[in-house]
């Protein structure tokens, strides 16, 4: 066991969390939300997603949000673009601060549904996306890659189809003089395991050894805080999770949210890890989220009553 | 880490589910539950609860629900009690095979509100237990230990107290010539972390090396599934969890229910563990709880729709 000091928790809540609803939520109150993740001292906020208004109705207020949310001084605000198009209206909208981000995926069945592209045709296009960064002034910064663990559509992914893709991700990079500083292993439809997670995390980070490796957990089959936990027994540094565990992948079918930003928080507390949030101010703003969703969300800490430590 | 080669998942649904509604749920309804649950291959299952039906009146149909449950041949049928008048009730009622178990908490606070005893009074209490035991023909077969990682009530609750507890009522014991095969260790507010209960099981199997150590663990804050997770890794063989993670405390404002069987089945599954469960069939039973209870249970895996592996 060798637990990180501290972690970066990355908040995906007002992206994951809204775009899967079948109601559309008032963009006030998205504001609201992301004001209050501002002020709960987590360091990134995911708080919009550039896609098809058509495809996703929830998102068509992207521009939006991005021109009126209240920015905390620290804090970096980033949005979600999955091809060229999204990432010029997320740069055109100005006042964030994303990065060079490429997604692939370990199954070709999730990436044609979700991107409507195979990992060849996604590995193909990477000096298209290098091109686009430079021309908008960006280094590349890391690499997901979906289905990580397993993929819905085709069942448990091997640890040597994901090591694969990333070594012909690299190679293209390499080819272009770049290199990822992160590397997200995404289990986008919760087919991680405590082992699992250990496991690859182990095997990405031998390959790719000048890569942070961070994860991104979605808690599809209730062990989403054990592979947490396994994941910060294997040092991780960087996971991404959702204001009391909202969300979802649209596009795959029962997927649940990632884990519950504030609960993950609670459990670094405990193992004496840093991760600079306030407990009280995020379990506020997943008490906020709460009452925006109209139901209750999966996390955990924000529903008890007496005592947040 | 040393995960044991089998885990025996006593079922506490039916009890801990049903006690903790607003409203009272039909018998009928509590006999299906039942007889789903002595089909999904779970060794143990609590099936009501002896306690004063003007205090618990989701409860006072136990005796209705003992006489005419339908059993299931290799599937042991209990009922908590929590005094004696409640042990002679649960016998009285037939068709039962409960153990005898000695009922402790760590937090006097707890124990006064919730039994209205001291640890003192409670360990005074012991040789009228084991007459009573005796009385029925039975023996002792284990120690719970309530709020053994903390109590809202009394925060953070130490080690060296429990283990105190414990040599209390083991020196009691032992002046009467018995010692329990099992002590369960109960998290009844979900106070602990996945470091404290490797610390707390290791700590009590060295000093009662003699007794089975089990698992108790409600899912307040978030860590459940990764306490459970801790707990295997610590080689634990006995996790009490209910199916779909209904319940919770009546007495702890703000408690959550045990950890969800299906998820802690599906978890042992992908690490190699048997538990000799369906999770189809399990995971049907968490559909029907779902349906009685008429909103969403905390556990994951019954909601997935594509897939339980």
């Amino acid at each position: 066991m060798s637990f990180p000091e501290k972690v970066y928790l990355r908040e995906l809540g007002p992206r994951e969390g809204f775009q899967t609803l079948p109601q559309v939520i008032p963009t006030a109150a998205k504001l609201e939300l992301i004001r209050l993740l501002g002020l709960s001292g987590v360091p990134e906020i995911e708080i919009a997603s550039f896609v098809r208004p058509d495809k996703v109705p929830q998102m068509a207020d992207a521009e939006t949000i991005v021109k009126d949310f209240v920015a905390q001084p620290g804090v970096k605000y980033t949005a979600l673009y999955l091809n060229a198009h999204g990432f010029e209206r997320a740069e055109g909208a100005g006042r964030l601060s994303n990065d060079g981000w490429l997604y692939v995926a370990a199954s070709d069945t999730f990436l044609k549904r979700n991107n409507n592209s195979t990992v060849a045709e996604m590995v193909a296009k990477i000096p298209e996306w290098l091109d686009l960064f430079k021309r908008f002034g960006k280094a590349l910064h890391g690499v997901m890659i979906s289905t990580a663990f397993g993929c819905n559509y085709e069942g448990v992914i091997s640890q040597t189809r994901v090591l694969d893709i990333l070594g012909m991700v690299q190679a293209q990079l390499q080819a272009h003089g770049c290199s990822p500083a992160e590397i997200s292993l995404a289990d986008t439809m919760g087919w991680g395991t405590p082992p699992k997670v250990k496991t690859l995390v182990s095997a990405v980070r031998e390959r790719f050894p000048a890569s942070e490796v961070s994860l991104h957990l979605h808690d599809t089959r209730g062990t989403g805080m054990a592979n947490v936990y396994a994941g910060l027994e294997a040092g991780v540094r960087i996971i991404d999770c959702s204001v009391g565990g909202m969300g979802g992948c649209p596009f795959a079918k029962g997927a649940a949210g990632n884990v519950p930003t504030e609960d993950v928080a609670f459990m670094c507390q405990e193992l004496g890890i840093q991760t600079g949030v306030s407990l009280q101010k995020l379990c506020a703003a997943a008490r906020y989220a709460e009452s925006v969703v109209g139901a209750p969300l999966p996390g955990k800490l924000y529903k008890t009553i007496d005592r947040v430590p």
